[in-house]
């Protein structure tokens, strides 16, 4: 297969997220201290996670608290500690951003698009990126 | 004292910053990968590093590579690989946002704002924010 030129066109960073131990504690230390608005922390069972969106100017900081204590965010913060843990790449036409990717090679978590907080959203592996996990997100 | 309640208002999330080894590799790869307008690279040389900033959409992605192999941005790849470094949040009157961190009690790397690639800037230190590094910049 001759690998296509065209690139995987990204339009925005749409967020950057911190994995933490306590969301409600980093939350109110940023909204306090930066005069953040204060987002909704939403729960999503299957990525297990609790996660909200932190609104500052046109992008987002996203924070995430494991709620799986076998998941990969709680893995992450027992091996690396709390911190930056990934950054999200606003596209659109997700689906096709992925078959594109895999047709230049690139390796994915996520072979399909799935339901996120932000959108629907597919994870890059880290390997493909020189260590940086990318998540795109095709906001709704 | 009395500590103020007044909040250190930030305007956006001015970047997101990477650590790499090699800069005009990452860059061709992210370029290349998601069509991302090629930058220009700049010394740095009281960081020991060179960096370049991507825009994407509204914000920016940097890129720094160190040049020092004894300064910060060389230790940290050592200790940790390649990865997210640090981000960036944009204000106005970084030196009266400084001292409004000190009175409420917030250690900073840097106590006076400095010249750096996206502007006037200044580092928090990442004990006094969950583990992640902040700068502050006040763009030209």
């Amino acid at each position: 297969m001759t690998q296509t030129s065209q690139p995987c066109s990204v339009k925005h960073l749409h967020h950057t997220c911190i994995a933490v131990k306590d969301i409600e504690e980093t939350m109110k230390f940023y909204t306090d201290l930066f005069g953040i608005a204060v987002p909704e922390i939403k729960e999503i069972p299957d990525q297990g996670v609790r996660a909200c969106l932190m609104t500052i100017g046109g992008s987002e900081l996203e924070l995430i608290e494991p709620t799986n204590p076998e998941g990969a965010i709680a893995r992450f913060i027992e091996r690396k500690g709390e911190g930056l843990h990934h950054i999200a790449l606003e596209v659109d036409n997700i689906s096709e951003k992925l078959a594109l990717l895999q047709s230049k090679g690139v390796d994915l978590i996520d072979q399909k698009a799935r339901s996120g907080l932000a959108g629907t959203i597919a994870f890059l592996h880290p390997k493909a990126t020189r260590g940086v996990l990318i998540e795109l997100v095709e906001t709704d």
